[in-house]
């Protein structure tokens, strides 16, 4: 339906993004968080071709698809409000010495890269694509954006991107502010990233994807920052105590977790963790009976169906791996089948496939013989998004050791939570140490993901009325900054 | 003199680094700044030791490595208490509502990445070496560090990694918080970067050095941010009005900051850039005139010399390039002899040789022939750690494409100054888009430098009494925090 952007395009977007850059950077903070709402304000007009648009390509519900859009407007506003508030510039000036000459004025903020490209997921087709949250990030940085669609919702992403050229029309900015380019292999991708004019890139989806983009990224004449937020199997420790007093309970809010939007979610629970026990047993049936009861679901488009189903075949077929429960419900085409597993941690800890994200509605049980075995576990397993302590106070004190090395491990701890349902603020971590994204020290959901787009530049020697508003002595724009190492919102005298 | 390092000290060295890691990081932040002063107390003690060794192996003066360990100390103590301060933690907290049960209680900061690996400069063999500020900065985070020694001063490095030893040991820390390996060649080097326990590295020193290890830790199985501060000629742009108002009081300073401490400085001014006219030559005649004055020095080290000598001839050997003048004094071994260059804009833009950095006491006076070229000549630098525009009010007003354009190849810009002399202060920018560093968004110089070796960890849903102290309610340590989006030191009701 679509056809793959020519290298005449691809160039045409590159050069319009690099004048447009130009411009918009220039603009007061105040027009970036205008336009991103402008944005949300044309998303919420075309709300129902939208969700049409998009439950007719990614066999996700009109409910659920309606809450996304909202999260992604939500984002646009909260994001554009946070760039308006100016904290994320980092402001710093620290002012001339009135007795020692050699010690400059010297004030230093945030800038924006330059022209970012965005590549969507495939499981958010609102919230995590064409204006989802990296778009979002770049334009309160004060980078112009290039998408590439996901060609699983190519005809949704024609549309956000419409209204993303609306509202950037209706704020006067320049045209080269968005471009939306199709591409259903890997070229236009490439050249994007390769593109001498690109200066950073956001990736949401597999590892193999994530990591092709960031090798290219490296592999640059000049290298640029490629922040790629890929696969997570969210592993889940469930200490003693706690499992004693609630295994009922647990397994039940689990089995949400896991079976939610057929489990394709970044930060679903694909691994559970327990020390072998009566009370594990007990959790391991309850959670399968559960299982046993929730239905299959459409998944997201066949690929994605399909890799399920062979994942989780093989992760099943491995060496001592034993199913638990499968949904009693037949499996329709492209569904995806809730299912448990469970291994040994002798099992685990031998088998490097087991720790494989089943992108899907599948959990491994992993039973440890002691806390030994599940510290050793927890030093195995690769970087995550996500980690989950489910723990009483006293199985919390005593287990020390475990907890600081899941904290090696992910971007985000949850005690006595489920890792699903990722929420939108300030305080959020979304991200983790390798392979969960390319850089531990970034998020993509938060205001603070608008730092993967910008770069800090000093000037020094500046006369006040040269410089950039964010800095004047005055503070015209009653920001946040650090003034000769002290936190204030005052202006310099 | 000293031997490379065996795979099994590394071994070693890395495996208590991982050790040490674990009981550093739940250190109180107070206790990592104490550590960080009994460091510089340590230096300060050996100062005279370190100074004439220092001297004897590099050929710099003793005032200057004087100047340059009483830096070294400054760097440690001001990083000290930026931690302990613990406004870099960038602490975030979201409150759970109380009306609705789906929004939790979520509290972000900094953590350290893991051990750090350290490559010193051969230029700085105090403030960007062993004790310098890449160690000082991961010490903040809370990272243990391993330090490859640079073989131009391994006798000196041995000597500051023994003060950083005692004070380790008076603080009674971890013998794996430090390690001081050697390695004449790149196998030592090599072996640190790709080594597992590795979770990030620090570097100065030349383009080919700095990307050779930004490439290895990409290529790792699992990468790791390299940051390594490599070359710039930090672009001086003279503009028309300024140097009539002041050509020979501009020379004058410029033919200072060349020849400082031999050219040899990350920040040497390596470009002058004017538009042709009488103001210009008067310019270059009498900055000629001034480095004729100037008598050769002893450089760093027989490595250095010969580099600067086949650099210099390199680029003196170009076509169209002309020698404008030269020390009149006679060269001894190993010395670098001041030397200025000139060609017109034309030929620069047209030879990629002339962009590279001839490290040591030269510069090259570009003349454009209009505000045009001057414009693409800006447009066509690689990226810098520093550029400087000289000009007037007028000049500065009536050339805003040409300010645009240095803006986007920059770290720091200064106006009416000199690039040389780096303020060790929070506002500082060292740093630049690639080549003058592998990535633009973080400093090497100033207490946010400390963001490199660091990356965030949320808690969510944590009981107050389990979250660290910089986190909890009551803000026991009185740091800066961002509670439900307002910046507040108080504590939370």
């Amino acid at each position: 339906m679509f056809t793959d952007a020519t290298s005449e395009e691809i160039n045409t977007a590159m050069d319009n993004a690099w004048v447009a850059f130009h411009e918009y950077r220039k603009l007061p903070l105040k027009s970036r968080a205008d336009f991103m709402r402008a944005i949300g304000f044309e998303l919420e007009t075309a709300s129902k071709e939208l969700v049409e648009t998009a439950k007719k390509e990614t066999n996700l519900s009109a409910e659920r698809l309606d809450g996304e859009l909202k999260r992604t407007i939500l984002q646009l506003n909260q994001y554009g409000a946070a760039s308006e508030k100016g904290e994320w510039l980092e402001a710093r000036i620290d002012t001339a010495s009135k007795d020692n000459k050699s010690i400059h004025d010297i004030r230093k903020m945030l800038v924006p890269l330059g022209p970012v490209v965005v590549f969507g997921a495939s499981n958010f087709p609102f919230a995590y694509s064409t204006a989802g949250g990296d778009t979002a990030c770049a334009f309160a940085a004060g980078c112009p954006v290039i998408v590439k669609a996901h060609p699983a919702h190519a005809e949704t992403s024609e549309k956000v991107a419409e209204a993303i050229l609306k509202a950037a029309y209706k704020c006067n900015l320049p045209d080269g502010i968005f471009s939306h380019l199709h591409g259903a292999g890997i070229e236009v991708g490439k050249a994007l990233v390769m593109h001498p004019k690109t200066r950073a890139v956001g990736f949401t989806g597999s590892l193999a994807g994530g990591k092709q983009l960031f090798d290219w990224g490296n592999q640059r004449e000049i290298p640029i920052p490629v922040f790629a937020e890929m696969g997570s199997i969210n592993p889940v420790f469930l200490l003693a105590e706690k499992l004693k007093l609630s295994a009922d309970e647990t397994a039940k809010t689990y089995a949400q977790s896991i079976t939610q939007g057929i489990g394709q979610f970044c930060t679903n629970p694909g691994l559970i963790i327990g020390i072998e026990s009566d009370d594990l047993q007990k959790f391991m049936q309850i959670l399968g009976n559960e299982i046993q009861k929730s239905p299959p679901g459409k998944m997201l488009h066949p690929g994605i169906a399909k890799a399920f189903d062979e994942k989780r075949n093989k992760a099943l077929h491995e060496k001592n791996v034993h199913i638990v429960s499968v949904s009693e419900f037949e499996k329709k085409e492209n569904e995806g089948i809730p299912t448990i597993a469970t291994a040994t941690g002798e099992v685990f800890l031998k088998n490097p496939v087991l720790h494989q994200e089943v992108f899907g509605p599948y959990s491994l049980v992993i039973r440890c013989k002691d806390m030994k075995e599940m510290v050793e576990v927890a030093k195995q397993l690769e970087g995550q998004l996500t980690s989950t302590v489910m723990a009483t106070d006293n199985d919390f004190i005593s287990n020390q050791e475990l907890i600081e090395e899941i904290k090696n491990i992910c971007g985000r701890l949850i005690l006595n939570g489920v890792p699903t349902g990722v929420q939108v603020c300030l305080s959020m971590q979304h991200g983790g140490p390798f392979p969960a994204t390319t850089d531990s020290r970034f998020t993509s959901v938060g205001a603070d993901g608008i730092k993967r787009f910008a770069r800090p530049i000093a000037f020094q020697n500046w006369e006040n009325k040269f410089l950039p508003d964010e800095l004047k002595n005055e503070n015209p724009l009653h920001i946040w900054r650090t003034v000769n190492d002290e936190i204030t919102d005052k202006p310099i005298n």
